[in-house]
């Protein structure tokens, strides 16, 4: 596109914090208007990836896990980052084996999003997983327990606004959309 | 709930990172199991409301903004801050107002939840706005563009992956679920 009229420019910026998961720089920004302001952007090392996966008889099997962030025991489908190196298929796969003791044999690509765009350049990159196979036990470490669940019980949870982990909730909105 | 042997507990904790609009703690905490990890929260100082604002043709009411954590000419619904003391559904029905120059005259609870869950306490708070008026124009500083979308244009966009913003895709396919 030549038209960049409406371009955010960084004029200068500095790194403001670093941990194992992510930086923060704060940028001084030219904004197409002509004005200055100064913006905060977190940048994770890594994209996520998450996956659902999805039996014979269309249950998805999801994991039951603690979030320390907002204290929550929730719902979610297995997810988590992406090594170094590694693509993103592979990763959700192996979260998923990790995650629940359990495999797929396909993994096809769902969807590419900004959780939080206003503030963040993380990515979620999400799969369908189809041939499930289960070749061990689930991670008690990260994993409270683990189900399958019908559609309707999904919907269910979505009804009554249990499913409150982003990624999980917007990658089962998507699976289940025009079906 | 008395079964709280799944808790993650805090030993001990410090704030390393603060700005305007999140702080970072770095805690140390106990895993059920026994052992001991370092776990970063990211806590916004605020909650985000957002809004599908819908007129009565069903169409729905969407601003084109340009990310600049992502670089992107983003399609999204108005969104923005709860202000110290606001109602969620206010802050909504305000950001609404401000960013398009329209107005809503019902707002009704679409859902509620947490985009990052794994790093951020962060909450998204999802409202539909209805019976659109008209009152001003739409903020050149903040918004590229402003437009009404049928609900078959919106799911082009979305089989095409271009909605990437992560709290207007979740609440459009909120919107749209099971109609």
């Amino acid at each position: 596109v030549s038209d960049d009229s409406y371009v955010w420019k960084r004029l200068s910026g500095s790194r403001v914090f670093e941990n194992p998961y992510y930086s923060i720089d704060k940028d001084r920004v030219l904004h197409p208007q002509g004005y200055e302001l100064d913006y905060y952007v977190v940048k994770p090392w890594r994209p996520a990836a998450g996956i659902v996966p999805v039996d014979e008889a269309g249950r998805v099997l999801m994991v039951r896990q603690y979030r320390y962030t907002t204290g929550v025991l929730s719902w979610e489908i297995p997810a988590g980052g992406v090594n170094e190196g590694e693509d993103c298929a592979a990763a959700a796969g192996r979260e998923m084996r990790e995650e629940t003791g359990w495999e797929a044999q396909r993994i096809e690509p769902l969807y590419r999003y900004h959780p939080s765009h206003g503030s963040s350049s993380q990515t979620f990159n999400l799969f369908v997983g189809r041939g499930l196979k289960q070749v061990g036990e689930f991670d008690r470490k990260e994993i409270h327990s683990i189900g399958f669940f019908r559609r309707d019980e999904i919907e269910g949870m979505m009804t009554r606004n249990e499913l409150v982990d982003g990624l999980s909730l917007t990658a089962l909105l998507l699976f289940f959309r025009g079906k």
